[in-house]
Order: structure tokens, then sequence, then C-alpha cells
């Protein structure tokens, strides 16, 4: 395979979420990442020291999209801006599978690095933000910073057992049950 | 050092549990375990042979962990049952720190194995029902299991966001978020 002397990190994300995507947390390398990108492992580093400079590099991407997605949702209203944002989270199509899967890999890892838990952490907090956001505009009575801490941890809840336990949770419950507690919340 | 000819499954799964607590996923292996635990590789082999053997057997430790405490519960009602089964889940010591260390390794990595998404749904299942039967008992007039999804999830959400973005939610917020949950369901 002919190895092009330059590369960008973008292209290396790509193939590093081909990767998680096909095989983990544990598919990730310089070594594999190069090998998939069609590039040599000095092109990689050029980019990525180091496995965790890899896995960050996702995470930021998986975040930009859900961003990006976020930004395009069509709400009726705010609280169906929440309950549109939320199923972005949810693993109901490839695309989410795939973003799932390296979030649960990073965060995984991030609690053995400060770098990544700081990233997690902005991630977390900008969703908390927008969420609890949506809320006050939704209904000004509502406590909407408590509100929020709940729905995105049922959300994420949902998504890790809709990930780990396709047998025992299906899509509609999940939809189901994000929906019922977004009810309660209708002013 | 020296090294017993002989060392018990039980004995491994604590050094292979201290491993993930120190190190992740990434830190687990034959070779790290034998080393942990003092003994041959040999000796680890007899026992397990793949790392995935190795997280297999980490997890029913904590799945049996957690069962025995819940069989521990003073409970005085059945939601009362509930809230402290289901905060036997959040991180909020170190036992239970390490347990969900071990258990967020261990999901990220059953999505690649179909031997460990099948203790995993085993796991969830059987914490579903618990939950689902105690709702029941509260008040026959709940949805039990729906309520039951949306609970587990909660509390698995809490669990993650509370491990990975500790500078964004305190456990008392945790606490909080679970009995605003749970205060719904009182009958």
């Amino acid at each position: 395979m002919p190895r092009p002397a330059t590369v960008s990190s973008e292209q290396l994300t790509d193939a590093l979420m081909r990767l998680v995507v096909d095989g983990g947390l544990e598919a990730v390398s310089v070594r594999t990442v190069a090998k998939e990108a069609g590039v040599s492992v000095g092109a990689v580093q050029y980019h990525f020291k180091t496995k965790d400079d890899l896995l960050y590099a996702a995470y930021e991407r998986v975040i930009d999209q859900v961003a990006l997605r976020a930004q395009a949702i069509q709400a009726t209203s705010a609280l169906d801006f929440v309950s549109k944002l939320l199923q972005e989270l949810l693993p109901l199509d490839e695309r989410r599978a795939a973003e799932l899967k390296v979030a649960m890999a990073f965060s995984a890892r991030s609690i053995y690095s400060e770098r990544l838990a700081a990233l997690y952490s902005t991630g977390y907090g900008a969703l908390i933000d927008a969420i609890a956001g949506a809320l006050e505009q939704a209904d000004p009575a509502l406590d909407a910073r408590p509100e929020a801490i709940q729905a995105v941890a049922l959300t994420d809840g949902l998504a890790w057992h809709l990930q780990c336990a396709p047998t025992r949770l299906t899509a509609d419950q999940a939809l189901a049950a994000l929906d019922a507690h977004l009810a309660r919340l209708a002013p």
C-alpha cells in the first residue's frame, strides 16, 4: 500500500474511530492507527504521541459531532429540544452506536488520566448546561440544574444498557423510559 | 518472591481486581495478574486462559459482592430497599468505586465479546427483576418493570458521571437525584 508522506489529524481520527468501533479500546495504538490509515508510524506520531492522545482526539470528535447535530435540531418546544438532544446520545443508529463505543472506551480510560478526565468533565458540563438552559426555558418554575443532572444520567444509563444488554432492553423501551421521565417535566 | 505451586482462582481474582483499580483494563493480562499474585504465568493459565476469562471472573465477583450486600440490606419499606440497593451501585466508598471501575472496564469490553455480553445481560436482568419485584411490593399500582428500567438507568448514569466527572457532580447531588426520582414512586 502506498504510504502518503502527510496525513491530517482528521484522517487519523477517522481511522481511529473505525478501530474503536470494530475492536474497542484494545485495538487502538499508534501502530494500529498507522496501519488502518495506511501511513507510517512516524506520520501518526507527528500528530499523536500516545494512545491517550488518540483517545482524546476521538472523544473530541464525538463531542463535536453531537454539538453539530444539536445545532441542527428542529424543535417544536424547549422540552422537545431536550428530548431530541438526549436521543442523540442513545445508540439508535450506527453513527450514534459508534460514538457511544468511543465514549465508553474513553470514559473507562479517563479514570486513570487527568487530561482525559478534564475533557470528559468539560463535555459533561456543557451537556448539563445545555439541558438545564432548555429546561429553564420550558418552565422557569423547574429546578433546572438538578433536573438536568437526572435527565442526563437517565439517558447515559439507558445508552449503556442498550449497548451492553440489547437482549434485555429494546430501543422502544429506552425511548419510552426517556419519554416518561421528560413527560413529568411538562409545564 | 517465592512462587507458590498452586493458587486459587479467588486469589487470582483478588490480584486482578487490584490491577483494574490501579490501572484499568489495560493493566490486565495473564502476565500482569501472575506478577501481582506472585505466581507463575502457568499458574494463572491453569484457571484463566485469556484476558477475557480474567475480566469475566472479575465481573462475576462484582455481581456476587453486590448480591451479598443486597441480602444484608435492612430496609424499613420496599421503596427503602430499592433506594439502598441502588445506592450499592454508586461509587460512594472505595469498595463500590473499585466495583464500578471493574464494571466500566467490563462493559466497555463486553461490546466485543458474546460471552462477556451474556454475563452483563444476566446481571442487568437480575437487577431489573429485583428492583421491579420490590417496586411491585411497594405499590401494586406501579408499572413496575418500566419503572425499574428507569431507576436502574438513572443510577448507572449517576455512577458513571460521579466516577468520570467528580468535579461536576458531587455525591450529595447524585444522592439527591436518586431520592427525587424514587420519591415520585412513593405510594
